[in-house]
């Protein structure tokens, strides 16, 4: 931790951190990747005294109790390592819809931490700052927390989380023409609800299979090959348990395949599914074919299409600085 | 295939084929790297007629039944494949001990396909070698054929066995200082006694932190990061089984590691254990202290300090053509 600056009475930024896609397919709990321009925005403001306030000016309907908010497990953590109080208002002016599975927590706590690193002139490291940010997501994964959504939302482009003890944060590189469509369906699946549906025990098998993949997935980041992490960007191990969730995932996949995607998996936790493409073009298609494909189940949902970002949180211009 | 050339009614050749340190630490069944100047050498002569002659003039032992030998269904598979019966006689001159854990199997099988498709003007590529080389895994294995021997023996370097189905087979980047000390202690353990003591099942848990290393070790050999590969090279799953084969396994990588070795693990399915080092004179060291840590338990041991090769399975320029 660098030294602390003194900070004056009253300081206030506005940020935003991206949505994210955990898993990739076949990384569970140990990749994410980064989505451009859909994220949270929120604005941040310290002053003296010793008290977090969380306002909601977004859409979406935030728990009352902000004890229940994963903003504030991941503000504490901050707080707790600076080792200085402070009064904090933190006012959440656009969000992701919570139960996405585009890493809705993650951007929420990511925004946090990242804006109060910012104003208190970067005590930390972007790794710190996960660590914090992942208090969060133990909120509301009920037990362990996974940095899958909060290492890319607050890192940016596909980040690999090799090992927790000590936490282990790899950047990989983001071929060019790597982006994705992403549909979320209205339909509500908690974390913990799919957490709870997979086994403690998995076939060595599987595991293996599991693996090759994540190594090809890897493989073809770092060499631009999006054929080979398209053919990488299978899980057989999560998805079987998880795909019921999602109505027709089979079907869709089929019918994005055709059309051209390289791969289609659920995307985090779900409900959301992605679907990897190597062309904007493509990906807006692909984004139609969900769309039209969830309304067969008289399902809404919200499609983005985007290429992956190689930014994360970041600040937003427009008041940097208010008195 | 390409057209099949005449051969003349008698060709010989004299190949190559490296060890390999199958596994990698995290990367069971799925990665392999190859060793410099320690394989086995073959005589291969070809004529007319339908017959398989293997002649051993190595040191080693070798089965007296043909059908035993891994070479017999490698060449086989080769054959069938090219579709013209022909007269084979493999002479072993040199052979990696048996039941090494550095691909022993592996090479002889390796060599003999190359030497093949040299001798008949490459009617197959190396992904085709590989598959005919898996016919002699598939017979010591007892089942279901790996690559992560013949892989390497035959591409060289760093190879990646994504899938089986088909066989997807990824060459990987080996960074420059990347070396290792294999010590090959004089105990027996058979690669099917190896894969007995495997669970059919593994927690989902485990298999999570193994595929984080398997990340790891990708992206580090990706980066030529060989303080992230040392990180990544842990084998959580396999080696709580396999370590018991070894005589003071954890005994000695704490004396390995302590010396300055990045990473110590089993190679293949043992006994064979390789420590990855970032420079030579470290691997000659660590050399050393594995051949003291083995005579403490009255065991003999060949030690092996190599580089990672990128060379693969090769003529022997000395009587490349015989008449």
């Amino acid at each position: 931790m660098k030294n602390k600056s003194t900070f004056a009475p009253m300081r206030k930024i506005r940020v935003f951190a991206p949505a994210t896609v955990a898993n990739m397919g076949c990384g569970f709990d140990i990749m994410g990747m980064t989505l451009d321009a859909v994220g949270d925005v929120l604005s941040v403001e310290i002053g003296e005294g010793d008290d977090l306030k969380i306002i909601n000016k977004s859409k979406q309907s935030l728990p009352d109790d902000i004890e229940q908010n994963v903003i504030t497990p991941a503000v504490r953590a901050f707080v707790a390592a600076y080792g200085v109080p402070m009064d904090i208002t933190v006012t959440v002016e656009h969000k992701i819809a919570p139960g996405s599975g585009i890493g809705s927590s993650a951007a929420s706590s990511s925004a946090a931490v990242y804006a109060l690193n910012e104003l208190l002139d970067h005590p930390f490291t972007d790794e710190r700052l996960v660590e914090f940010a992942m208090e969060g997501e133990k909120l509301i994964s009920g037990g362990t927390p996974h940095a899958d959504n909060v290492g890319p939302s607050i890192l940016g482009g596909v980040v690999l989380l090799r090992g927790y003890d000590p936490l282990d944060v790899v950047r990989l590189p983001v071929p060019g023409r790597f982006c994705c469509a992403v549909a979320h369906p209205d339909i509500m699946v908690s974390t913990r609800e799919a957490r709870e549906v997979l086994p403690k025990e998995i076939p060595l098998r599987l595991a293996v299979k599991q693996w090759g993949n994540v190594a090809g997935l890897v493989a073809g980041l770092a060499e631009g090959d999006v054929a080979l992490i398209g053919r990488s960007m299978k899980d057989v191990v999560v998805e079987p348990y998880r795909k019921h969730f999602i109505p027709g995932f089979d079907e869709l996949r089929n019918k994005v395949l055709e059309v051209g995607a390289l791969a289609m998996n659920i995307s985090g936790a779900g409900p959301s599914v992605f679907a990897l493409c190597d062309n904007m073009t493509l990906a807006d298609k692909v984004g139609e074919v969900m769309k039209a494909h969830f309304l067969q189940y008289n399902i809404d949902s919200r499609i983005y299409v985007s290429k992956i970002s190689n930014r994360g949180a970041r600040t937003l211009a427009d008041y940097n600085f208010e008195g």
